[in-house]
């Protein structure tokens, strides 16, 4: 019999069927005896005997074929009754946690050694569910713009960013490094698309035991061209980001601004109480940047923009009223950087100022600005990071399916 | 001024606008001058003294404001006229390559190394814009059915596939692997969504320098849970295939038959005319078969079913009815393989016989099966070999942005 879903049960009230998934909880009472069967859509409450339920045991695969009955006290008000369970799998070993309780109680290392386990967990699955949705907003809103999905290097010859945290490899006997960024690579892209966005993995050999930083995350890059300054390339964040809370809204409530507020460094500085002289913001600082966007203009969003030049990496473009000062910003969500991003050089002449002179590692992306490339920008969404702050947990990890970090490499 | 598109033109005649783009091509007559401006979007054609085009280069980046009037031989119709020309970006240098023929005449090692260049060129960008599609068809055709979209680990601990043809890193002094493929991942995802897909870089350290080898490519994997066999896996890789075909359609026709035809392994042997005893099919015998496919049901498409479990992985389901042959299946698109699939094992006991006991190294992986996986199977489609197949270029770097393999790591 053609299976059905626990959500499509109510269409075929009075009807035998059949539905499959997971045995996610038994309960069993004096004379009668209730199994909740676990698919992707959602639960199935299925009255048995009570002793057809000690042949069974949580998380086995069934396929269940019974009567769909109306009962207000079921899910969806409906379940199944004269239920025959066939088992397709069964799970002969005690289980290391308990997946049927509202959240999940096992410890972080034992949820991370299970993963294949606690990611059934209708919490963890829910979380890379809004996962998934924020990255088809991220795409829907680029798309809409014009911009070409591109998918570049990850092995590369030289550091992107800089020589730190970089993972090394045997390239075919050379030394070879996992890309820490697609940046040079979207850069070059705009040169033939104008407007391109990448969805992939980054590296970072992350020397730090952190609630907020893996060693794999997910980036959602995009770069355009033909920009006036950052000022355009905050505008296109702005309305991807809208793209994305829509995107995850059946997971959980996200207002963009359809002007976030932005607030040159300087002044950030002054009101997160910070020495006028500081090159960055601290944590402490983003947080109080966070509280002022929230009670100033009711915003969960801020930007900071003109970072000093010091602190931004070579390809940033000077803010031309004050070369000391970036044309560069980061994005802030609910006090934690979210985002960075601004213009970028696009004059070969610049590159080789910024660099110093040490150009031979950049040869192939310095071709690119060679041979002519338009004003541009770009930024790039840290996808888990935006999740766990979105749905409010602590640590990145609970909305990465496989983490890997200073300790782990498994499963 | 707002900037329009080259395509937009026509919507503004007899008005004074503003496009920008690239030095595409200069053109001088005795009394008057052509320049060709390449933007995303396409051509336009700038009407000027030849005296003007003399401080242009091919590839400077320009921004260009005068007035559209109509020319039946311009590119759409109309053409600017009365420009002013301001250079973004000044080209200063010999271009390694020309852009404005219709097909690039540089050797693949010139249009590689300069790919930031090559890639400017309008048939290498479309074979790009095209492998965008077909991931966006490959998307859509999922999503459509509940798929969910997952991102897996790339750094794993043990190799994926095989322990050849794996690249080894650092991991904060441990050994680390890049993974050949999502495989294990995405069937332990399969226990929480029930459907899953992937689009992400793959590695493989080909020592082989071949045409259709990369030593990173993007593949397209999807897998599915609660299937009969992999007849299920085949219907929906069938339906997938159609939605590419679909999004592919502006840059290439492509015909999906509703029912591929499908050949059982040992009946491909005799077709192909290759000896009984042949563990797999060569590609000669891959060619005959796509001519087969044609020939008899016009077909560009064609199923081997049941290779022998000899020539497949540890994870490969057998077929219950001849466990000497498999549940899994190659799809031969234009006589090449294209897609590996089919029924994987599920049940923890048959994984444990499959390994022969050497169940350390898999010991996350078979966590998903010690706690009850339903019957599954999936595929996985090599995108660059799918485009490069589609748009008939010999050879997968000419559909690769920036390509690596055994000789090159840079761009």
């Amino acid at each position: 019999m053609q299976r059905i879903l626990s959500t499509e049960l109510a269409e075929h009230l009075g009807q035998i069927v059949t539905v499959s998934g997971w045995v996610h909880r038994r309960r069993q009472l004096k004379s009668v005896g209730f199994l909740i069967v676990r698919d992707a859509a959602g639960f199935t409450q299925v009255v048995t005997h009570p002793a057809e339920l000690r042949h069974l045991s949580e998380e086995s695969v069934v396929e269940v074929t019974g009567r769909t009955t109306a009962n207000a006290q079921a899910p969806a008000g409906v379940e199944l009754t004269s239920p025959t369970v066939r088992v397709l799998s069964a799970v002969s070993v005690p289980l290391p946690m308990e997946l049927h309780r509202p959240t999940l109680t096992a410890s972080m290392p034992t949820q991370l050694d299970h993963a294949a386990l606690a990611l059934r967990h209708p919490a963890r699955a829910a979380a890379l569910r809004t996962a998934a949705a924020a990255t088809a907003g991220f795409r829907a809103g680029l798309e809409r713009r014009r911009f070409v999905e591109i998918h570049t290097p990850k092995i590369v010859a030289s550091a992107t960013e800089s020589g730190a945290n970089v993972f090394r490899l045997d390239y075919f006997g050379r030394p070879g490094y996992l890309a820490q960024s697609p940046q040079f690579y979207k850069q070059l892209m705009v040169g033939v698309f104008e407007r391109v966005y990448e969805v992939g993995p980054v590296f970072r050999a992350e020397p730090h035991d952190t609630a907020r930083h893996l060693a794999q995350y997910t980036s959602l890059d995009a770069e355009l061209g033909f920009i006036r300054d950052h000022r355009d390339v905050m505008a296109v964040l702005t309305s991807v980001l809208t793209a994305m809370a829509h995107a995850v809204a059946p997971f959980a409530a996200l207002e963009v601004p359809a002007e976030i507020p932005a607030v040159p460094f300087t002044e950030a500085l002054r009101i997160a109480g910070a020495p006028e002289d500081e090159p960055d913001l601290a944590p402490a600082h983003e947080r109080a940047m966070g509280e002022w966007a929230r009670r100033q203009h009711g915003s969960e969003f801020v930007f900071i923009t003109g970072y000093p030049m010091a602190k931004r990496p070579f390809y940033t473009h000077p803010d031309p009223a004050d070369p000391r000062y970036s044309n560069g910003f980061d994005l802030l969500f609910r006090g934690v950087e979210l985002v960075t991003g601004g213009q970028r050089l696009h004059r070969y002449e610049d590159y080789v100022a910024a660099l110093h002179g040490d150009l031979e590692p950049y040869a192939g992306y310095l071709d690119g600005f060679r041979y002519g490339m338009p004003p541009h920008g770009g930024f790039a969404i840290g996808l888990e990071r935006f999740v766990a702050r979105l749905l409010g947990m602590a640590n990145v990890r609970e909305v990465t399916a496989f983490p890997r970090d200073l300790h782990r490499l498994t499963p």
